[in-house]
């Protein structure tokens, strides 16, 4: 069987200098992600951080991974233009992208959607419930109808985002609010899934909805042989001249 | 200035025979929708009802429109295959279709969807609020953000249409549901949207939100030069051939 | 692993009637066809007939497919409606419906697609050259960026179906025309693939690079568990109701 | 009638340094596509070039502009990136922006695409035909099924876009390629057409067809009452809290 490699990439800056969110997550939110798909016979699972050297996304580990998972949120800023830039050819090249929660203002994700990405939100622990909208999708695959969260942090229409290329789930807020909350990108050969739950302070990433979400994303995301960076790029043109 | 064609098609049954129907609604729900547009000066509004012969909707009558409104509830199937199969015909050639509430179980729209078009529903005067996901679009034109009808019917997902072509309002329910209320669909030459508010025994349509998004919708779906039936599909195919 | 059940459904008729066609399908199209899959260690494949009982299609043959493979030409309209409604139902549950060439004028597609499903054709032996143009797709997985058939009947648009929710082929043709030849759509549960290639008098089943594209749709519309009907049907609505 | 405010911004490089192409556009690419558009009298049309200060896109030309024709090919990278982060954010806030053959490549629409926007590509004067697979779409409006031009350019696949969010021309090259060339994009509150044909040195943009595609896309990229940018953005958090 072939493994799919993933890389679970997190600031890891809130869960080292804010007590509530070390409380929830003392060995970082990319553990308690990596916890859950290292148990997964197909996958094999390995985490980067921001402090790393080049944020542990080098050329060589980009080259080794099928899918990168993104969770970030206070220092999108400190992320360096190089190593944006290095993700985003590797995302077009074919390599998964799962973007989670407040990393919808990530640099990788808002360049490659294009847009603002700008959302409304309000912290006030609200219930959340997560409704399937595509039974038919790999990634609602062994989901009930719906599933809740008793705390989350609340995202609101209107997202600024590009029309998903597939809708899979739409949030249900106590306060008032929808939102897209299961959104599918195709971007050059790589597949971009955002996923919207996961504040820090909440002990989202524990609850097994989620991570089965998160599973069945990888899944999807993970291109069939690997990423093929050649594939419609470096055909010499000559090739494809008039008969 | 081209007037749009409207046709605003009721049932009319239960307007005259529940009481609580014909306290809101006595002249019939088509006359309350067809009473706002008829102040629109780029539009001329007929109506038509199950009871007239041929349902009011004669070869005839479906040639001089540019866009049909549909609302019907407890007599979906009076309505005449014939009738149907002309209206479907019809929407193929590229007259547009506007399909309101309880009609997703109307026979056009589910053999135009060729899906079950089923959804779960409840009736508790649940508080709606209806969110735009598509701000570019010209059905949500001169909308707020949101908008909420105080008292509604709940429809919640999983509704089983296809993926629509373009989804323009998102509805959040009081008691825990979340549903695609304003969708667009494209098939042959023409448009078809979908829009959920609209119990009979709620004021739905004198609601001036949801009598702008009739309104945006005409305008959205008439064809600027009205149906042109023979597109793509006369023109002989000798006249395609081989150079 | 995990076996798809795959039901390959061929009319049979031109087969046995017309020489020009025997002579180049003698056991049937169907049989070409299933030739290839027989191969995959992860399909189990049967064919079934218009003229058996209940064309092969029984309520019991289709409880046991993941995925339905159709080829139909000139006996459409023999096929009966209750065994149509039949299959559609079991797609619309998340079986597999995978629609090859003149099929696309069969009952079930078009039943599914609600629009008319005609297109240009011509017989003239004319070379197509098929083009990928969803190179992150599963069903363009390990083919090269166009492939060439020799010889095939042309197939011109206006393609009348609503527009597909994933384009992945398009075929360029000799005389001129330009053909949306590979097109998924999302129906209920269920995942359908149209793909244009395979007039009965070239060998175009024999074909590798057909052969790889029917063998990736066969794995794309299978449901990872086997069609699952009860999904967001049959919950009871009780449980769904206000908190 | 409120009129649609067009600015057409050429490159105007080639038509002064190259012979070919002065013969063709002696007053420059974007006087040719201005002069058909100042004919319609819904539209009130302007120009600008790379040469003038700011490229003539101020913030004050762009505040009285609804929709925004780009040309450009061999200087892309003198586009100065302030002024295309300006455009970039005014076409999200609701502007229309029409991007027209090598401009594919320019960096307003990479930006906005998200994905590097390449193609294939080939000098040899091949017909192109153009055919219409979207007949309800407003761009197509008033076309026949399919039109050429003589002499082009061809542009062939893999286009490297995100799949359109609407598919309007599929264009056919006599050398053997296919290219998806009416391409629509919803971003932000904007709207996005990218329209293939237009090489400097045939005349196409004097072509009746080409005309009427441009001038139909100004049409559908126009917001209804201009561009609105407060839309979804600044009405206060506070007013969209709990009940």
């Amino acid at each position: 069987m072939r493994q799919v490699r993933v890389l679970v990439w997190g600031e890891f800056v809130q869960e080292r200098t804010e007590e509530a969110v070390a409380r929830v997550y003392p060995r970082g939110i990319h553990e308690a992600i990596a916890e859950h798909l290292r148990k997964q016979p197909d996958m094999v699972v390995r985490t980067a951080t921001l402090d790393e050297p080049e944020h542990g996304l080098s050329e060589s580990v980009l080259k080794d991974t099928d899918v990168l998972i993104w969770w970030g949120h206070v220092a999108h800023d400190k992320v360096s233009d190089h190593v944006v830039e290095r993700v985003c050819r590797r995302v077009l090249e074919g390599m998964g992208l799962i973007v989670l929660h407040s990393a919808h203002y990530s640099k990788p994700f808002r360049r490659l959607m294009g847009t603002s990405c700008s959302l409304k939100w309000r912290e006030a622990g609200e219930r959340e419930r997560i409704w399937v909208v595509a039974p038919w999708h790999p990634i609602a695959e062994g989901l009930p109808e719906h599933f809740e969260l008793e705390h989350e942090e609340m995202y609101g229409e209107y997202f600024d985002i590009p029309p998903p290329d597939e809708l899979v789930f739409i949030s249900w807020f106590e306060g008032g609010e929808v939102f897209r909350s299961g959104c599918c990108f195709y971007r050059g050969r790589g597949r971009i899934f955002y996923f919207r739950p996961g504040h820090e302070t909440y002990p989202t990433y524990y609850n097994p909805y989620v991570r089965k979400v998160i599973e069945n994303a990888v899944r999807w995301a993970a291109a069939p042989r690997g990423p093929e960076p050649r594939y419609g790029m470096v055909e010499p043109l000559e090739k494809l001249g008039k008969r």
